[in-house]
């Protein structure tokens, strides 16, 4: 079998905000034969994560833990499949399966631990499976309770808190016990917080002159753990704010990546010293071997109807490029993803 | 009994590099009697510590944990003493104690668990308690065995490691099977790093055009522990070349004690997550349960002859300013401690 493959890649290094024309759409046939050990699928929905963005510069901290993105070759991220053709015994044509493949519509693969078979009967949306089921759920399972260690009635603070992530931690901090205040750039997004997903509290960044004074008011028992996906001034107004023996999981630093060499953020040492604060970056591989159960979990959350999932979709190949872009201007609510024709 | 009591006093909040003049000699009568249930102790040497200047200024972050120092009062500090007369049956003239009390020639004191009684026979100096076996070695002790957590052959970084905490973190790490490479600020204290206190490398910090090649150069396999005296730039410089998972104990920030609104350390987040690099502020009175668990292990080393101890001496109370000051200009070698007369 050969279909004509589409796929996204990156023309150049991309060192600071990514725009449509960093991409290109490239196209090459992919073989399949009954010999060849490869199953192929057609890709449905894939993952749109900002992460990437420090993948496709020329140095990144990046390429020696997940390796760097090569212009004109094809993109990794994680999607959901249904199976064409199989010449695996382990799947057959018509299943449905998520895992690390790229931003393109046709994949060939060998069996691997990180391409999961998906009960599509089981009610879920399958898009899910590159969310909430997938590596951002990982990460906000793994970052909130593992690297967190919450307790009932704790302070949590959580950034960047409409995104993918952010938005499982504070559902997450809520079903914890937590106090839990996000903040957001657009006053929808705000509702949203204190709304659907609920949050204790929620601010617009955006229209705070002084954040340190905005999370004093927010935590007038200050913070207990502070949940980073911004970087920059926000960290340093959340470690002011921050009481003794806080902790900071450190998932990503979106406003950091776009401006490699722009303002960076400056914690105090001495509320670290004194406070005694924790910080710990991590990613959401570190628990691939606790992906299933926490999927469990967060399946059986999602069943009971005590999280709620947002996602923003975009559709077909060629909108990979303006979502993955539009991340950067904060304009997604809730994960993002591309459903593939 | 009565006696005139000189004790040193700030005269005003100190906000940057400390100076004589910041200082006064203040002196008052101190009384005791038979029926008072104090002790009165006559000091022999008191702790020199640059964390003592954050407790100076107006604001700061050490004043919730540890408590401000108050301009014209006593300045609270780690010291050994001898009772001239005591009103409590566990101390009697003579005896020799070591504990929390201040900057000052005499104090009355109350039992307590941080005044401990001191074997002045076993041939230990009795300096040491206000360092090796004082709160520097439980600070060294704490901060490397509890937060660093090294395996042997760990590659471990140490600034400021010709002073009372570093000099025995560099000792401690040889000790746990780690490679030890420590910075310090003249040739005279990288020869004592790299000579008697047997580090594996030592370099001037201030002859590194850029520290961040200078370290890469120590440890071309990437630094495992950073524990961190410092702060500034050279934080940034070592996270730059952490290996993944790495640690980073928050000891000190000398850099940053000095110049409040000046350049703060402004580590790579991306460093932080893609390594997964774990920081953590800590204080010595954190190790308070295990101080006398610590003190055995650290004392029989010395015995042993595996750990030597630097210090650095100057006479006289009225020397304690001039002392005090001297730290933030990295003249001291080892512990700074002043003997009264």
């Amino acid at each position: 079998m050969e279909v004509e493959n589409r796929y996204i890649a990156v023309r150049h290094h991309v060192e600071c905000s990514p725009s449509e024309d960093d991409f290109e759409v490239k196209s090459a046939a992919v073989h399949w034969t009954a010999e060849s050990g490869e199953v192929l699928v057609r890709n449905m929905y894939v993952s749109i994560d900002p992460g990437q963005l420090n993948r496709m510069k020329r140095h990144s901290a990046s390429h020696h833990s997940v390796g760097p993105i090569v212009p004109g070759e094809r993109i990794v991220a994680h999607r959901v499949g249904e199976v064409l053709a199989s010449a695996c015994p382990e799947y057959e044509v018509g299943d449905v399966v998520a895992g690390v493949l790229a931003w393109e519509e046709y994949t060939l693969f060998r069996p691997s631990p990180v391409m999961c078979k998906v009960d599509a009967s089981s009610g879920v949306p399958l898009s899910y499976h590159v969310g909430v089921l997938g590596m951002s759920g990982t990460a906000a399972y793994g970052g909130f309770f593992e690297v967190c260690r919450p307790q009932s009635g704790e302070k949590v603070f959580v950034s960047a808190a409409s995104g993918s992530v952010g938005s499982l931690v504070g559902q997450f901090a809520k079903l914890a016990g937590c106090y839990v205040v996000g903040c957001a750039g657009t006053q929808a997004k705000v509702d949203l917080l204190k709304g659907k997903l609920g949050f204790d509290d929620a601010f617009n960044y955006k229209e705070e002159l002084d954040l340190k004074s905005a999370l004093n008011k927010y935590f007038p028992d200050g913070i207990d753990i502070y949940f980073e996906n911004v970087g920059g001034e926000m960290l340093e107004a959340a470690l002011a704010n921050m009481n003794t023996y806080g902790r900071v999981a450190v998932c990503g630093a979106i406003a950091e990546y776009t401006d490699p060499a722009g303002r960076r953020a400056a914690p105090s040492l001495l509320e670290v010293v004194y406070k005694r604060i924790a910080l710990r970056g991590f990613l959401s591989y570190d628990f691939m071997a606790q992906f299933h159960e926490y999927n469990a979990i967060i399946r059986n959350w999602i069943r009971e109807g005590r999280i709620q999932v947002i996602e923003d979709v975009s559709n077909g190949l060629e909108s990979v490029p303006s979502a993955f872009a539009a991340l950067f201007r904060g304009e997604n609510v809730g994960k993002k993803l591309v459903k593939l024709s």
